[in-house]
């Protein structure tokens, strides 16, 4: 059987990924009298009391709600809710196994921004955060940053953000190999949709001066007909005005980052690059430019999004960390600080006697990523004070 | 410590009743391409080719919604969608360990109908089930009649039908204690809440055909102010148009119903009514009148809402098994032909040598009624047809 058939019969056979289980078995009167009426009232009047209670005796402090549309799934595009159900049930269970986060599915039968936004802020009483998946740019960059200003639990777009943390790491330690400076380097993303610009943010975060973004019709600059995402990438980018398409802006670029499609990047575009160039090809299945043709073409460091090839950019690297460090800290969101914090976390997993170019970040299934990204994220939100003050 | 601070430090220590587990463990790089990416792509193709491969392929099959806004919590009223966490958390871990049901709380920061209609239907592609729960009268019978007709899965507001299910089994075997007719006695019900609603139109389900129903102003009957319940109530109760408050009415009357307030029947209205009343008083924690006073009064049967009284009607006795049938069967529904069938599955559990008027309901804590209402709900959905063709 190849992946696809032994896909499909392990989902058959498990009926489902995730289980809601109770911490207690409910065996004699006392449990019921304990764990349901009239013992139950208690904890509800201390909550009514004072909400901030509700960290203290229920599931909301460890609660992460994984929320789609079925937009922009995987490859597959705008499927629908139910058809999404797969990957959010895959996503929750990443977080239990990687994060000791419970994470539960919330699939909405909607695509309308307003819809999303109000289903969501409704059903949040029970969730300590919310973690956006798979909504198509660029509304999904709306109904964040609208989640973000409504709720005061972290909401995080992991398509956007957990990429560009991860995308992040592999460049800080792809710079640390090819000895060149951030700051003084060209970087070219082709992608104009929100992970080409969360790890356009990102890297800006980081101390890039020079970042190029292309998209279907050339570089991102000012245009009427721009959209949001458009807009704010052409205010950030491109500070030499460099016009035409990818072919033209990949010359004497150090850094070459693809969230776009298979096969766009050729050899010659590689050898039109600096020395020692650096290669994130990262559409999956087919990467922009397969691994041996880009190094054929003289690129130093080649990361992609697929596990059978070496440097694996893979989001399970941060979102399972990211909440468990914004949830045990009460954070109220996840700034661009704790964004950055958890990339050198990850970055400084590789300690620098096993850093090369064939080895630029932690293994997906490295269990232990997660708490010193935690410890980081963690750190970083009481640093800078965005925390509830929970007792 | 008392209960209430028993329940207190439990609820601390556990930090959350529930958990969201995996089925399994990702441990290998092919776990985690067969449970994620690349191929989890696989079931979300085959259920947006046919989206009934939803039931196939996730957790849908087995999953029920444990929808509230807050609004009428245990005997705390509108105590708000925070304050209703540890309940609805509660219902879930009874949900799973009597019935095998995974159940998640969904707690609604809105009390408006249709804040929590379309917050459900747009929420509901991952459940296989809506188990609503306290919400207050008469919006619940609204946001149930809604849901019903805009959903093809089961809807069932606990509050009203779980209570009239156990409330009815508990009368067939009281009658057989007492050897009376059902289409030939007076019950009085007091409360014209949703409660009594679903009880009243249980009762005639099994065949009452005089039924009076009590509100604060006595007898429900036609009037301009009533609510939709109150409406709906004076349409089928009261043949006889008796007049007067729950006192005049209770005369002669053979079975008394509580679902309203502790302390409002007294020996001398019990000794008013026929020999070998039969007695459910259902206010918690204080029962419409305490057993001993009913008894000493002249009833021969007494039940009540407490764990520590005889003859505890408690909805744990049919919620998990109803649902358990629905979601095997996959009903569309939970209709009035499957509630009788749990109230007969329940009342036939005891057995004829063990019934007394001290044992006519089940242990709340028998863990074998689920399976055997259950059984009684799967095969009415299915000789009813209201059924999904489901392969």
């Amino acid at each position: 059987m190849d992946v696809k058939e032994k896909s499909l019969k392990l989902h058959e056979d498990l009926s489902g990924k995730i289980e809601v289980v109770s911490k207690k078995e409910v065996k004699t009167s006392e449990d019921l009298s304990l764990l349901y009426t009239p013992g139950v009232a208690e904890p509800c009047v201390k909550i009514h009391e004072n909400e901030d209670n509700v960290y203290k005796y229920t599931a909301k402090k460890n609660l992460v709600g994984v929320v789609s549309d079925g937009s922009a799934v995987l490859g597959l595009g705008d499927i629908g809710a139910k058809a999404s159900i797969p990957v959010m049930e895959g996503k929750a269970i990443l977080f239990k196994e990687f994060g000791d986060v419970d994470a539960f599915p919330i699939c909405i039968d909607s695509t309308d921004v307003e819809d999303i936004v109000k289903t969501v802020k409704l059903i949040s009483p029970v969730f300590g955060g919310i973690n956006l998946e798979d909504i198509s740019a660029p509304r999904c960059v709306e109904v964040e940053e609208r989640l973000k200003d409504e709720l005061d639990i972290p909401v995080f777009h992991d398509d956007q953000h957990g990429t560009a943390i991860v995308v992040g790491a592999g460049i800080i330690n792809s710079l640390k190999i090819v000895k060149k400076d951030i700051d003084k380097i060209k970087i070219v993303v082709n992608g104009d949709g929100s992970a080409g610009y969360a790890i356009t943010k990102m890297l800006i975060n980081l101390g890039a001066k020079n970042v190029i973004v292309c998209g279907i019709n050339g570089v991102v600059k000012e245009d009427k007909d721009n959209n949001y995402v458009q807009k704010e990438l052409s205010k950030i980018t491109n500070p030499n005005k460099e016009e035409g398409t990818l072919k033209d802006v990949i010359k004497n670029a150090d850094v070459f980052i693809g969230v776009s499609k298979g096969n766009l990047v050729d050899k010659e575009m590689v050898e039109s690059m600096n020395g020692d160039a650096v290669i994130f090809a990262m559409a999956n299945p087919t990467p922009e430019i397969m691994p041996d043709v880009a190094k054929s073409g003289g690129a130093r460091v080649v990361g992609t999004g697929r596990s059978d090839f070496e440097n694996q950019v893979n989001n399970v690297l941060a979102f399972p960390g990211i909440f468990r460090g914004a949830l045990d800290a009460y954070a109220t969101k996840i700034s661009e600080g704790m964004k950055v914090a958890a990339t050198h976390a990850i970055a400084n997993f590789i300690k620098e006697e096993d850093l090369n170019e064939h080895n630029i970040l932690p293994s997906a299934l490295d269990k232990d990523v997660a708490s010193v990204v935690a410890k980081a994220v963690y750190d970083e939100a009481v640093k800078e004070n965005i925390v509830k003050n929970i007792k």
